[in-house]
């Protein structure tokens, strides 16, 4: 993707950014000072400022950047249009949360399917993507030529399936289960950790 | 709750090896090593020592921390055990994932409610919880005793979910949707920016 270096803070910022962009562009709002990101987030004006000169964005006027130009310097910057190929191993409530996520899209994640091992759900279509058995992920992993495993099946599976998904030839697991997983060192985890989020919004409050 | 000063990413990393200890506990293994937590995060050592040094942690042996004891370590200097009171707020997919979602308890965090706009789903119960309308939010948290709400509606909602929140007393929102919500001051949002951590996860691979 890209070679500028962009700290994990100031792409989180971004991203939210690209949200505050977004609903401008909904409204009809067509420029957009620091000033009123920062307010929005609770940050810095001089961090925000800071943050878009990351970016090759050009677009900045006396009364402030150009919503439309800013937001494809964000995409661009964090490459959006990279298509992202993408399992959803484990189809209970999260994993259709996932693939019903109308944003994924925008930002680069294709769903190609999705997978359990409750027969009910079976050639099941959530958000246009069938439910497959877990025992095809080799098979459809295969075919299909997936990036990217989401995890969102229940705690006590989660271990097993992740050898499973190993065994597939999966090489990046997006861990939404509370279980630090144990891979082989080709294999990266992201673990999506909900309740360190939590505990850094609540500690000492 | 503390007076321990601790860092986002500390906090972070005590609940990813508060986890793994939970899938010790399981396992019935008794005690475990810094140099294992370190491995199946792919972190350094010395790191999980200097976090688990913040702990008021004694269960120390030659063959490793006590995993009991470590556990409620953490558990004590992150006030797991102080309750949390939390209201749903959108009774999707995602919101009845976090209702159903067995660690919250674990945690402290105590469902009271959902609220959703959909009269099909009022009165329907998830995770034992009852399903409120949104024009009940300001009774129901007169009468229950809130402290966070969980914002879990679609996007072209957000706002203006969060404006009846407001109006009900609510001070601390974890937001889940991608939108940047625009709040008095007194209110406090955490933002779970799932695609901004995405980004942290791939950019530049």
């Amino acid at each position: 993707m890209s070679s500028i270096k962009i700290s994990d803070k100031a792409i989180n910022r971004l991203t939210l950014y690209h949200c505050i962009l977004s609903d401008c562009l909904r409204k009809g709002v067509d420029s957009i000072s620091s000033t009123t990101i920062a307010g929005l987030l609770r940050i810095d004006d001089s961090q925000v400022r800071k943050d878009i000169s990351l970016l090759n964005n050009t677009g900045k006027s006396r009364v402030g950047y150009d919503v439309k130009e800013l937001k494809s310097s964000i995409e661009h910057t964090l490459a959006f249009s990279k298509v992202k190929n993408v399992f959803i191993v484990g189809a209970g409530n999260l994993g259709f949360a996932l693939a019903k996520y109308n944003n994924f899209a925008n930002y680069g994640l294709n769903i190609l399917a999705l997978f359990d091992n409750n027969p009910l759900k079976h050639n099941v279509e959530i958000g246009g993507k069938k439910i497959y058995p877990i025992e095809d992920l080799k098979g459809q992993a295969r075919k299909m030529d997936v990036d990217i495993a989401i995890l969102t099946v229940p705690y006590n599976a989660a271990q097993q399936v992740t050898d499973y998904m190993i065994e597939a030839g999966i090489k990046y697991i997006w861990n939404f289960t509370p279980v630090v997983l144990s891979v082989p060192d080709d294999v990266q985890v992201w673990n999506e950790n909900l309740m360190g989020n939590f505990f850094q919004f609540t500690y000492g409050k």
